[in-house]
């Protein structure tokens, strides 16, 4: 079996059109920064620099600008404001420009006659390599290798190879290397001040740009050949550029690296940002190229032992799975809780770098149980950011914290459409779920006493305003949007009701708890938050009070209480091309008032609160709500697969994990163009995890305990399990599994079926 | 008694806060064009060319621009595209610019030392007339008259004289002439080139505007003075500007006229734009100041004799209705069909131009019974609209036709709050309503088969396919927002769903009763509407099965079927401040989910459909929701006051009466600064002829009959009414009235309460 089949992605043969999904799918990172997979000399038709207004509309059913490319380049914290869109996610000068010309025919992929293409996106380091032959107009034939990475060991260093073999003639050949600040984000520009500048004795060049926020991002490059050249300069207001020549004969390899050393004035480490840059490139320079990509190759090498899934007869799976852990791994800023992870997973605009719900409910459980660090990190982000949630709920005239449905990186709302800004207010109940699924994956109890308990009071001050009392003398909540985007104002919606009182139960239960273990802990707490016993009880009240639009004996657990008065709908003759989404088949102002879900919303109730229905519930609504959930958005098709595998529906749960792998992966559908659906990575996790090995959640359950369904054909799953303090491996065949401690431990629980 | 008191809006004091409110009020307007009352010279400190993007909020609630004065000049069907706000009616260049300086100081009503100040807007001729003493700081004394008016006889004329006369010492004076396209709409500019000239040996000049769209202004001015004036020109790429020079001793009087001829591409007239406003200048000229100005007291002097409502007993009433009733004359673009009647009455930038059912609803009962042909002509709007009316349906997924919440002058939907346009469907119902009215209030029911049919089936499809079948076997309308704008998506509106189904109705009798009686007629639509028998069925099946939240029994009419569950509001504790609007102390998100009502739903059914409710039914409704509903919008509280009164409550009906009246008139309030609640003025006519004179709506009733109940202290009332062809003079006392038929008729009805 090669290896390398199931560790990377590869792309074979060039299209034009498919460019976009593969700077998408082959985006890099390390956390700190992170390029999509553009090529080095850009594309001929594709200027990077158009501006234009684009405007709030439905993202998931607006047609984005760039038909062909769009270089994206982010550091997470960088921002910018649209004046339409809000605070958005800055695209940096393209640092990685390398321009060829033979005798004056520049190298693009598009017009040069170019053969035996091949790109691949090595999983196990994140290398992206590059290789094809250019036949010049002039006969010369060069055969092209690119490699280049971002150091997941020295993260403000990006490294790039390239290396030319002349196969015949003779080439004139002339190189240009850019630092490129002519981009736009979402056609703006957000560039207040750029200065180039070189140095081509040495070969270096630096381009230092001011955003119009303010923040200094310095970019510095070192060049080095195998033959000399003299480098020239030729900036533009906007670009750092060194230009050289020299000559080639059949047989001659040339050789250009490019080392780049990218700062800013929001990294942690202290120091100016210009003498960062210099002295972290000197530091490269001195380790030498093999040293920085042994570094780099450790780095990932540890993350993958802490994270991969290992699936055995099932090589596009097991691939697949790699892909999304990749992304996900890449996406975490480890050390850095000013921001977590945006929708797109910083490989596209869209989206605009803003932070959702996907984080608590979707990524975070793979964060808990491969990198714990990473998943405290997440809710450290909240916590953070508990300043701008209370302005939000301040600006809608309530007390309390109110979570942003689209955060800025201050935690105020961005989300330019009020009715998910306004309406889908559950999100600040999922982050309370998420805190306590990390305090009970990880046993870190320490964590609710320092950060919780004021994310808890401030969430159910929010919670008690914005409840309705109705007559019978129980709360509700009117007027919201669940997780199913397509109903966008129902009565007590079921997931939200369930998570509201999940919340404000907890809360209740961390006050009664501090105040009996630690009175001195809970006086301190309660006089920070002006928090007094009259208070308590309305917490107590409320939760007891908010009603539910459904118990143990509901047959069919409904979306919302008003669910059954939305019109039914013939799929069949609206939806004439299922490969397309539904919604580009229907009007908004007929979506909103027929039963089409966007996704998962009553199923993905029963995923989180798995104890709280009975099979037959977990069924009615599977064999309800399936035929009418459109998955339009990318958050459900996981949540389907694990429900469908949880009902041992396997031929079904195994088309749903068809369907999780493609939406990034297909070529066909240019799934990944405008970024990563980072939440569906997660939910690969999930459904492999949840839904094949069927671990109980961390939330339900003291211990690890699964009950396994594989789909036909896997012999073996395997993946490391971090469990409150401790790690894991678990291993998981057709008829049975095994759980294995690590760190020298023992066996310590397995079964069979 | 004096009568200036009863026909003049006076303005006494100078109040620089004042002015926005002023100029919206006192606008002048012929139905070509219209000019809001700002000072010719301009304003200090208040830039007409400001660019700014102004965002698609809420109307109601935003804070507009220009916290001092907005100059505003509108051509209607004059149109721009904004890239947020689509369609808005173009701010054409200024026309009446008349600067004077002494010894170098500039006249500037908030700079220079002004006494003695007063404006009057004299409603029996539309003249604005302005008169101040100033003192310049050299100790000069001028008392300044000012008069303007808009030819109605003559409707591409504008006339303007300006005395200064000179109390105290010798004045350098110097005048200058404008025509500015230095202005701005909404923040943006509209014009793709600007051309002043200027014959100064003549003293005129003109200025040649083409906008974006492709439209061209031409406007043409001459000037004549008391002492011959050298002119010199002045122009800037965006203005014509001549400026002579006097010098005048005490005792002087200098006078100045400035007339001016504007014609457009748009205009019916044959004829190049330029030629014809040079032709229309010099047949000005000819006639004389003295002919001119009498040709447009008679036109005006006409226009009152058909529409004048006097009262007696209440002088301020008598002010006011007159206020309202100049405006809705003026606004009224009596030949051209291809406009209507905007929401601020072009009287302002705010709602951008367009129109909305305020027309039909609202304003249409005046015109039907004082301008009939005027109502054809706004009937007319919507027939030559309906292909745009098309469009929209098409748009949306359905067939027929769905005419726009915010009407473009092509008919297509211009309202970028979705909100709005998806939901607030019952426009298309709206319109069907109103062409019934028009059709009984004039007995023209060749208009129908002329026109009418196309608008009945084109939009009988579209209901037949906007409507839901449920299991029950009815319809029903899911989705909409009714008239009460603070729920969005409520089910089966009964406002909405009555209007529907009327809508349905008529159009089945209207086809049953052509192909009755004209058969080929019929047949010849069938053709051209490409309408089968099967359809018909369906047309009549809809109407039948459309099912209404209430029936003759119901004690309470919900405003929707789901109205119950919306939260009860505690209002004393959130709207602090009544004399704010509600919306200002609450947030869209909450408004949006409790029983808070913007403006009349239910009432203004009953109001629609008198006939099919009791009078406790109506009782129940108004208890029940008046001290529900907020009035936020202006089209509430003449329906409010119509239904007190027909329950006789005196007092209520007469506080609503006062609450009409200050919607524009309230200088508090500043209540015109935008433009006139044209709505609202319609409102007050009804309040007066519906509520208090209690005429029968001629939509259900074949003569003329009134349950007349005056308010307190109103002597007598009397207005003339055009009814099914004849003009008549109705006469109303506390104890009865007098229907007296005009043109040498007899007095036809009459009776005693």
């Amino acid at each position: 079996m090669n290896e390398d089949n199931l560790w990377c992605l590869q792309e074979n043969g060039y299209h034009a059109g498919l460019h976009k999904h593969y700077e998408g799918l082959f985006t890099q990172g390390n956390g700190y920064m992170h390029v999509r997979a553009s090529f080095e000399e850009g594309c001929s038709d594709a200027p990077q620099d158009e501006e234009y207004l684009r405007f709030p509309d439905n993202v998931t059913l607006e047609k984005p600008r760039h038909p062909k490319s769009k270089q994206g380049t982010y550091i997470p914290g960088i921002v910018g404001q649209h004046p339409l869109l809000k605070e958005e996610i800055v695209n940096l000068p393209y640092f990685l420009g390398l321009e060829f010309r033979s005798a004056g025919e520049r190298l693009d992929m598009d017009r040069s006659r170019i053969s035996g293409y091949s790109r691949r996106l090595d999983l196990r380091d994140g290398r992206l390599h590059r290789s094809f032959l250019w036949e010049t107009e002039e006969g010369m034939k060069l055969q092209c290798t690119y490699s280049r990475y971002l150091s997941m060991a020295d993260t403000h260093l990006s490294i790039q190879q390239v290396q030319l073999e002349v196969l015949t003639g003779e080439v004139q050949l002339e190189v240009k290397a850019t630092l490129r600040a002519d981009v736009r984000t979402n056609g703006m520009n957000h560039f207040a001040r750029v200065i180039p500048s070189a140095d081509f004795n040495e070969g270096s060049m630096s381009l230092e740009t001011l955003t119009e926020e303010g923040n200094q991002i310095f970019m510095h490059a070192v060049l080095e050949t195998s033959e000399p050249l003299s480098w020239q300069a030729e900036h533009t207001p906007l670009m750092a550029a060194l230009r050289g020549e020299c000559k080639l004969q059949a047989g001659n390899r040339f050789t250009l690296s490019k080392l780049i050393a990218v700062t800013t004035d929001r990294d942690p480490e202290e120091g100016a940002v210009r003498s960062r840059a210099l002295t972290e490139l000197s530091r490269a320079r001195s380790l030498g190229w093999e040293q920085l990509y042994h570094r780099h190759a450790e780095s990932w090498k540890r993350k993958w032992q802490e994270a991969d899934v290992a699936i055995k007869g099932d090589d596009h799976a097991q691939l697949s799975v790699r892909a999304s852990l990749y992304h996900l791994i890449r996406s975490n800023a480890a050390r850095d809780a000013r921001v977590a992870i945006c929708a797109k997973g910083y490989a596209g605009e869209a989206y605009f770098g803003r932070y959702f719900w996907d984080t608590e409910i979707n990524l975070l459980p793979f964060f808990l149980h491969t990198n714990p660090q990473a998943a405290r990190n997440l809710l450290l982000f909240r916590y953070n950011t508990l300043e701008g949630a209370k302005r939000n709920a301040q600006k809608y005239g309530y007390r309390g914290a109110r979570y942003a449905w689209e955060s800025s990186i201050s935690g105020e709302e961005q989300c330019a459409n009020w009715q998910y800004a306004d309406h889908e207010i559950h999100i600040t109940a999922d982050i309370v779920y998420a805190m306590y699924h990390y305090v009970r994956a990880t046993g870190d109890e320490a964590f609710l006493e320092q950060y919780g308990i004021d994310m808890l009071v401030e969430t159910a001050r929010y919670w008690c305003g914005r409840v309705d009392w109705n007559r019978e003398g129980t709360c509700e909540l009117l007027g919201v949007m669940g997780p199913d985007e397509y109903l966008p104002l129902t009565r007590n919606n079921a997931f939200t009701n369930r998570m509201v009182k999940f919340s404000l139960e907890q809360t209740v239960a961390c006050l009664d708890s501090l105040q009996g273990i630690r009175p001195e802990s809970y006086a301190a707490a309660a006089e920070r938050l002006c928090l007094d016993p009259e208070e308590r009880e309305l917490f107590r009240n409320t939760a007891e009070k908010l009603r539910l639009p459904y118990d143990s004996k509901t047959e069919i657990v409904p979306q919302s209480d008003d669910f059954a008065s939305y019109a039914d709908l013939d799929f069949d003759s609206i939806w004439t091309d299922r490969s397309r989404p539904f919604g580009h088949f229907i009007s908004q102002e007929r979506n909103y008032r027929s039963k089409a879900l966007k996704q998962a919303d009553v199923l993905e109730l029963m995923l989180l609160f798995p104890q709280e229905f009975t099979e037959e519930q977990l069924k009615a609504a599977y064999n309800y709500y399936e035929p009418i959930t459109t998955h339009d958005s990318s958050l459900s098709v996981a949540v389907h697969g694990i429900v469908a595998s949880w009902l041992n529906q396997k031929e079904t749960a195994a088309n749903f994990l068809q369907r999780v792998m493609a939406i990034d992966l297909s070529a066909e559908k240019k799934g990944a163009a405008e970024g990563i659906h980072i939440a569906n990575c997660g939910g690969l996790w999930q459904l492999i995890v949840y839904g094949f090995a069927g671990l109980k959640s961390a939330m339900w359950s003291e211990s690890i305990e699964l009950q396994p369904r594989l789909p036909e054909g896997w012999e073996e799953l395997s993946f490391p399990l971090a469990w409150r303090g401790e790690r894991y491996r678990v291993t998981v065949i057709q008829d049975g599994y095994e759980v294995h401690k690590l760190n020298g431990g023992d066996s310590v629980a397995g079964a069979t079926i």
